[in-house]
């Protein structure tokens, strides 16, 4: 995926669709920091790979949000302008890189 | 995984172990900042899906990692000690839940 | 996923496609089989596991290229009638399903 | 993984633990032939990619069962004779290789 089809979502997002992503991603970023606090207190290697497992989870879940966006929008756009191949290639690539 | 069997790795980690460790969590953190940015700037769906598939990526080595050092140490100094069954069966449900 | 929105694709697979497909799955199920045989011959583990790993590939292999004639052929014409809504949604369910 | 450590278990499986994982195989197997028979009816495509999860979910679970054996015998018994180092390397190759 060297190279982006444009720089922008079709239709931008509205602010309550990125404030709502943003936190999303400030609480992950928060979690990424409470591991940092358990390798400094030496913890319990379970318990490490459990808060590693819980962001995973985390992010995966604002993948797919960011993917059905996609779909709903810049895909669909695509679509309806009969321009769909390109997009939906593009597409592919990243649910196989996701999927890795 | 309701219960861990300790507080702490059975070998603690050294200095050393623990400042690398904190310091790919500490990139994975900037990582996490930088796709808030991205969503700030109403950034391509996909390349916010390429960036968080990076930090995925990372996590997961970084998953790897801890769970190396484990089998390493708590696992096999647990399995010396004739104790390792219950010490598997908990890797195994880290492992499941990793895998998910 | 308890209904499915329709039993076949909007456009029918051709016989070429079905045959690709088909081929695909026979490799698979020899695949399989051939695992048994390892188990039969008490064959290490890792063996195994590398043998699985290979098969797990090889059916996610065959899930992107099913997911990608959906959204070329079903999404793509949901979409373009204006009822891209309820596949776009089934299409998440599905790529959440696989994820895990 | 190019070369595996040895060829059979360091203890052999029983007929029992043979026979519990090969009718788990055939059954995959089974299921492999399912949805060859799928595509041959021109089955709707998420019908078919729902199968096709199915399969990973249970080709997943044979591969956490033969883990968990190899780490029980192989891996524990490596550790219990001070050679533990290779054995575990070749484990995380072998876990690596399964989380793709």
């Amino acid at each position: 995926m060297d190279k982006f089809l444009r720089d922008h979502p079709s239709t931008p997002r509205t602010e309550a669709e990125k404030e709502k992503t943003i936190n999303r991603l400030k609480r992950i970023e928060g979690q990424v920091r409470g591991i940092q606090k358990m390798v400094e207190e030496d913890r319990y290697c379970v318990d490490i790979l459990v808060q590693i497992s819980a962001i995973q989870s985390a992010l995966k879940n604002v993948g797919f949000a960011v993917t059905e966006r996609h779909i709903n929008h810049c895909v669909s756009d695509a679509i309806k302008q009969g321009e769909g191949a390109e997009t939906i290639e593009e597409l592919m690539s990243v649910l196989k890189q996701f999927s890795k």
